[in-house]
């Protein structure tokens, strides 16, 4: 019989109530021979104040025991920036391997964009994620003084941008538009961007297919505003993927909807699948939270685990809720959750 | 009697288009008294083509004895990505150190933005313009194998940071709203950020009646479109300031609209002001170009060589102009031009 061992890292702010309403969808969503069993983590800012450690190795061979991770948020005020970022989420993704950092983007109807007129999107970034200016790699000289000098150092490897390229690829040849866009900035961060260029040219002779195009950075963010039904895939550094994926996701439906993967291809590691907004600890505890972002998440995270019928089943149930929600009274945390698992359990 | 002593860079594709109708307007807006010397400078593509060179040090020493420089557009498909932008571009940025890159964005009145709604936008980006990842640091090893590493270094400095910081609060005390935002990636990129950080918040003592508040890039893309009149002024590192200002001018009107200054504020080399879009091959020689950023950029000329009130004239006229193109029909660069002129000097 199948079995789901799944690490759930509720972590800081709306992080616990969005998990929640998550686990709640995915229970609804697995058929009865599934086992699903569950390990919750207490990770961030609690846990960091209390030990004065983010993530320790010990940490890392208990999660690498599971078949992936579901985490709602890491951040709090309370901790200096940086901290949880560099010693948490960017230390899992780095030690987990987790290169191809995926995150779909899809206007639904009834959902609000602040784009005028009616966009069609629907694309999703590839997103590398273990290389770029994310390594940590740099330094500070004269630290405080009027002489300080910082500098920060994107590594780039043939071996790490071919290897999220290629996923790239087959990604967009297995969709309907078979369009691929390269997003960089080769004509200022030339040795970097050259890389970047050659190896997709390379690739990309492998698909014939596949229609590509390359964009700076710049230009791209201008698109993604004005003609945002260009895009299919995009593949894209670490840092400019950060960036064009908050914009795209502010003009798909905001962060309340967006969902990503953290993931590791080969199935060395386990992928961690996270919303893409944060813990926003303002409205923490109060239930207001929306989980429906943690939800789709939870998706992804089932197609990558092969349940791709209740993945889509989800994404239905999602799609179906917030055509609703234009006209319904506005609902709270665990009304959504209950709603959703309803939906998708019917 | 006064004089201007001004270097003109037509440039590729559109470049000698839209300059000459901001020479038209310019010379519309000038005093009587006020002698206009330019002298023009055949360089971008043909001349990169002709002579291999792109910007000479004899270049460099010609151009340092004007007293500003309007360019048009640099850039061919016919010259790889990157020697243009590097070799003359840049080269002019770094060896003029135009370190205050000025880039306001307003949304006037009659013209069409992607966004719903009608956001009211009107804020001006500083950014900084010779460091950061367009330093040229970093390089390549084992190029063009499987094996092959590419570096970019993003290289920061107290002194650079601090300059265009102090420029930026200074700009932020001037303006009604006195706001300042900076805006970086300080959760991830520690070193740099830090020093930018600490910076910031060392010179805001110093300014107690601006408001300030710290931004990560990636969620300021979200609040470009979300909220843009939350902005009045934005201080940035180099590369975000390339990313935002082209979202800034996609959400506040277009390229079209989008002027910028490279300024040097102690005037020990001359500013250069130059349309934020590029040469845009595909339709130059057409006449069909909008002159209209370039026309903004000698506004902001005029202004950094003293001539406020020529500026504001300017930007009058461009602002009854735009409200008008609503209804009438299409006009090309030169009607444009012409008309801006006319209400310029009427
Ligand atoms: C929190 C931060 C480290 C992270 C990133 O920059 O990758 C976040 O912005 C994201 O996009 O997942
Ligand atoms: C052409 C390029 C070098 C330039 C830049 O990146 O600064 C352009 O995008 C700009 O914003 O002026």
């Amino acid at each position: 019989s199948r079995s789901i061992n799944l690490a759930v890292i509720p972590g800081d702010g709306i992080g616990q109530e969005v998990v929640t309403e998550g686990l709640k969808v995915l229970s609804a969503a697995l058929p009865q021979d599934v086992k699903l069993e569950t390990k919750e983590y207490d990770f961030g800012a609690r846990r960091y104040h209390a030990t004065g450690e983010a993530l320790t190795d010990a940490d890392l061979d208990a999660l690498k025991q599971h078949d992936a991770i579901l985490l709602g948020a890491i951040g709090d005020p309370s901790v200096p920036s940086g901290v949880l970022e560099r010693g948490f989420l960017l230390k899992l993704r780095f030690a987990f391997d987790h290169h191809v950092n995926l995150r779909p983007s899809k206007l639904l109807p009834g959902v609000a964009t602040p784009l005028a007129g009616e966009p069609r999107i629907d694309f999703v970034v590839v997103r590398e994620g273990t290389e770029g200016p994310y390594t940590g790699n740099g330094g500070t000289i004269r630290k405080g003084t009027q002489h300080e000098v910082a500098t920060e150092v994107s590594v780039n490897t043939a071996f790490g941008v071919e290897r999220v390229v290629r996923d790239a690829f087959a990604r967009a040849q297995a969709r309907p538009r078979k369009k691929l866009a390269l997003i960089h900035k080769n004509n200022v961060l030339t040795f970097a961007g050259h890389l970047w260029t050659n190896v997709f040219n390379k690739v990309a002779e492998e698909y014939p297919e596949v229609t590509t195009e390359y964009m700076h950075v710049d230009a791209a963010t201008i698109y993604l505003v004005t003609q945002p039904e260009r895009f299919d895939v995009i593949v894209t550094d670490n840092l400019f993927g950060d960036i064009i994926t908050d914009l795209a996701a502010a003009v798909s439906g905001g962060i309340g909807v967006a969902a990503s993967g953290n993931i590791n291809p080969s199935g060395e590691f386990p992928s961690m699948f996270e919303p893409v907004h944060g813990s926003a600890p303002d409205i923490a505890g109060q239930g207001k939270a929306d989980p429906t972002a943690t939800v789709l998440s939870v998706a992804l995270l089932l197609r990558h685990l092969g349940y791709e019928a209740e993945a889509a089943r989800i994404e239905d149930a999602v799609s179906a809720d917030l055509v609703e929600r234009t006209d319904g009274p506005a609902r709270g945390t665990s009304e959504i959750g209950d709603a959703l698992a309803v939906r998708v359990a019917g």
